[in-house]
């Protein structure tokens, strides 16, 4: 780290039975290598000590994590009912994420904490519990007061940046489902996120095409002229650096990458598919928009290797450096 | 070279103002880094000399390539009008470079050249001359007597192939130009031309869903469990070792890539933006279910920068030492 951010990081461990626990302990174990600052983990200290036989430091304050951090993983105990069994979610397992979810995000709003981290959840388990939210960014956006549309979602590894202006969608509703406000809305919240977050004072954005060829001037499709192309010109009218629309194919290699800070993508896919290509060992979810720093590692709970000391801490290792790193350019930009 | 392919492999010119005489040109230069077997160029020499200063030797059969190998670029010439200028394409050079290919095309047919492998064509100045082909693909297919629905574009580089199931549609048109019909026919020649051109005896095939998450058992789109699991298991029936379908997303990293063979895509941007990413510099356009081996490099004329010595010969090197290899395996395959 160039410079360590100002408290803590708060990583809740998401499912108590998925390998949350397992990749969070195994971050703490190697946190030398990893190159991680102090966090405190939250949740069921159970679910950490079933799939690992290193130190726990239970703490009551978060101001302790920095001393108890060299003694052992430090963590804020929750409550919990019935301890899971690791690859066998529980309803109690699911109020135990939600718990944890909560309380690393009021640590981050009351500037406990210095940024938050999540644990894969199982969307299942909280929804049979009434959890009312698409997944936990949206539940993050709520609590920090900000509608869910104005959050964005953005992949980071170490050479690559792209951030979907479409998530969840079946393919054939993506074309139907763009519009110029849309992209613009999601170009800015972006390429605002590249300033606070990763501390690039004028970025560079560059947007996609959505058909082959973005379109070949009108002959493969109409939506870069009609919408893309629009959204491009707005946001380069308000100052931003932006271009396009690029064909999606010849963006993403090395001397294309050099050009731009982050791409635009028009749908999960495309957004998604070079980044894991690429990083996949270090692709972080970042969420832009926020008062708060909030990354997560793109993965699931994977439940199917759960407690057999098989879960790769890589991803989390990532989501927390670039928590790190981004808590400190927020505390620098004025 | 493992070995070496039975004849030389013959090289089409492509537009003599594009690009594809000087990255010819350099590879014979070159020949020696980057492995390549004797082969023959063909158009008009003019368009090479215009761009580079190295040793020409006009030949007027293909079998005295291999002695002329050592001494200069073998070349076939074309009796040509007008010269062109490098960047400034003409219906002159457009006959030269259909020419070019016609002849290419007939000396592999012919087993007087081993493969084809084919400079890149400005397809407008084509289409000027009543060219009647969507590429030189289709006029390929054609010359051979196979139906252009039943060739097969691959991109192949050092460590991933893929196959596109549609290639130029709009991206609205994706869903409903897919069917399982056309899937499997995609896929037996994918599977046929690993077999084939790669000496891949059981090869094994990934089949990517269209929607996010494969979608996620019909959660986030229907043509997974609809149209691509029939052409999956239809394929598996007649005993190919075919998986998925399989979340694009998380199908083009290092450990996923150890699964497959090739990757069987639904749309362009799906099979193209992991391959450039990867390979960009390598990636190499082959077409499979040809009686003969054809092979490109993945780029086009590029006018713009055609007589400046910017040109870079990697692809044009991947593409022939790929087609060597092909035709290599081609001779071994009873």
């Amino acid at each position: 780290m160039s410079a360590a951010p100002p408290s803590p990081l708060a990583i809740s461990l998401g499912d108590p039975a998925g390998i949350g626990p397992e990749v969070i302990a195994k971050c703490w174990d190697s946190r030398g290598d990893f190159n991680l600052p102090p966090f405190v983990a939250i949740g069921d200290p159970r679910s950490v000590a079933a799939v690992w036989d290193g130190p726990i430091e239970v703490i009551e304050n978060p101001a302790h994590a920095d001393s108890a951090f060299d003694v052992g993983l430090p963590l804020l105990q929750l409550n919990a009912g019935e301890a899971d069994t690791p690859g066998h979610p529980s309803v109690a397992g699911a109020h135990c994420s939600l718990d944890s979810l909560e309380i690393a995000v009021g640590l981050a709003r009351s500037g406990s904490a210095a940024a938050v981290v999540t644990g894969p959840v199982a969307k299942e388990q909280l929804y049979s519990i009434g959890f009312q939210h698409p997944g936990q960014t949206e539940f993050v956006a709520e609590r920090c007061g900000i509608a869910a549309a104005n959050v964005v979602m953005m992949l980071a590894g170490p050479t690559l940046r792209t951030i979907p202006v479409t998530t969840h969608l079946r393919l054939s509703e993506v074309p139907s489902a763009l519009s110029s406000a849309l992209i613009e809305s999601r170009g800015r919240a972006a390429l605002r996120g590249l300033q606070r977050n990763f501390g690039i004072p004028e970025p560079r954005l560059a947007v996609s095409g959505l058909n082959p060829h973005a379109g070949e001037g009108g002959q493969l499709g109409t939506e870069e002229v009609e919408i893309i192309e629009p959204a491009i010109a707005a946001l380069a009218a308000e100052g931003w650096r932006v271009s396009g629309p690029h064909p999606a194919d010849t963006m993403f290699h090395e001397a294309a990458r050099a050009n731009y800070d982050a791409a635009l993508c028009m749908y999960h896919d495309q957004a998604l598919i070079p980044i894991k290509a690429l990083h996949f060992e270090e692709a972080v979810n970042v969420t832009l928009g926020l008062p708060i720093v909030r990354t997560a590692p793109d993965h699931g709970t994977a439940f199917d290797i759960a407690g057999q000391d098989r879960a790769d801490p890589r991803p989390m290792a990532a989501a927390i450096r670039m928590a790190a790193e981004n808590a400190v350019f927020r505390a620098e930009v004025p």
